[in-house]
């Protein structure tokens, strides 16, 4: 319980934040900016920010620190959403039971809001004023968090990942295919959202990064699998969208490749190794542990 | 003759820079990557990287530092064009003569081959190792230069000048509003073009920064009053692309605002303007004057 209170705190500490940041922009064109507030802001579990907080928490970083980190990181989501619902890629009408930003605005102003959603996650991050110092031969803190969020994002990451899932749509595709595909278009964003607040703690040692990495990873996959498991037999009610979209779209999934049964069990075996990575830290880390316990047994 | 024979030098530079720098990338989906070389590659005059290279030696500053800021200023010049040549932005089929990306490939392959490389801008400035240090209480340069990129090209900057440019389509507007949305449509960015080498040169003043970006301002938009003279008095052959299509599409231009003769007496007027602020720099400004000059006497 104690989880779910804090998991609603964090969701409003987003809000604000990015409700911050939205307002700050000078009014210019008040339709492109209603877009991109529209994009960023309406609905939205912020899954991301809540696991950079619940990092930072671990690792005993600074939380204003971590509102730059987790508001650069739901722009780029925000941004990638946006983008991703267009009629030329998967064509979605609703996202988060509300009408698309295209269907909303125009698909002009949605291709656009997402353009400068991607540019004001590197705003946020080059005009944040971090607490954390850097050591000497150290490159400093807001350098090294866009390193890992381009790495995250382009083309070595969520956009690359996006690029090999529309190649196989239509396609079948190998499990080992489906993961490489998912461990960049989910997973890379999502493993920023634990490195990133990883670096701002000043005391986690490169091992420790690592095993930080490996427990995101397993949940980046986990993510994935609920997310085909769901939308083989959630309802149009509960996912705020239609459901069966992805055999409709011809793609290939955990279910398709390994059977339900199969790809339950995947997801459960992923939720094991996640917790078997948090057991060897020596922070806190039941906050951790239960968000990747909630990410597969979530039914929305 | 010297300032023609420098302009193809850096324009093979910067090439070779942009090259090595998609080259890096590590192939996990080829076609996406295609687009991008082909969005960063095919054809370009490299306006900005000149502008960027030129300004550097004026300042004295280390020119593999300005290949970083050259290359990242290309990479959001070249994502801008793959999303505003698109269907729903201003569905252009030619570009520099050549089929433009998304027609070369297809809508939804453009469309992220552009978010990929404005990703790749902040990449290539995060990445790179600056010889510039930096005073104490000054922040380093790779976060002053992403901070003035971020500025020149989001919401603030290029994008939020594409916003306003949509939002005129169709309607007549004003001189001061035409102004307002090239001064952020293609002003941010060449500004910029000459701000962030600024930034790189360790001994120019504030003074001396302001007087840098008042010939940006003037020469950006002398370049879109150029750009509007061309696209009525042109060739189709010469341009690359069709004629009229500022007419076509119902944009406001200078001409239709100021009459041909009205809109080349402003060209030149800014000329002037352009020419007397370099007049106030202690350095050698001879390449950042012929470059004022070619951009109003072009004729493609």
């Amino acid at each position: 319980m104690a989880t779910l209170i804090c998991y609603e705190h964090y969701q409003q500490r987003i809000n604000d934040f990015l409700i911050t940041k939205i307002d700050q922009l000078t009014i210019n064109d008040t339709k492109l900016l209603d877009a991109m507030r529209y994009g960023l802001l309406i609905g939205g579990k912020r899954m991301r920010p809540y696991l950079a907080y619940i990092t930072g928490e671990a690792v005993s970083a600074n939380i204003d620190d971590i509102d730059a980190v987790a508001g650069a990181i739901e722009c780029i989501h925000a941004y990638s959403l946006l983008h991703d619902d267009l009629p030329a890629m998967d064509d979605d009408d609703l996202r988060r039971g509300q009408p698309t930003c295209h269907k909303a605005f125009d698909e002009a102003t949605a291709i656009l809001a997402g353009d400068a959603l991607q540019t004001l996650a590197f705003d946020i991050l080059a005009n944040h004023t971090f607490t954390s110092t850097h050591k000497p031969n150290e490159l400093p803190i807001q350098v090294r968090l866009i390193q890992q969020l381009v790495s995250a994002s382009g083309y070595q990451g969520m956009c690359g990942g996006q690029g090999l899932d529309l190649a196989a749509t239509n396609k079948s595709i190998s499990l080992e295919a489906l993961e490489a595909l998912h461990s960049l278009k989910t997973g890379a964003l999502l493993k920023a959202s634990v490195l990133m607040p990883a670096l701002c703690g000043e005391l986690v040692t490169e091992d420790q990064k690592h095993i930080l990495s490996e427990y995101a990873q397993h949940i980046g996959l986990a993510y994935q699998v609920q997310d085909d498991i769901l939308d083989l037999i959630s309802t149009e009610e509960e996912l705020g969208k239609p459901v069966g979209s992805d055999v409709a779209a011809n793609k290939s999934t955990y279910p398709a490749l390994l059977g339900l049964q199969g790809a339950q069990n995947k997801a459960e075996n992923l939720l094991q190794q996640a917790l078997q990575a948090l057991a060897r830290l020596p922070y806190n880390t039941q906050s951790l542990a239960d968000f990747a316990t909630f990410i597969v047994k979530r039914s929305h």
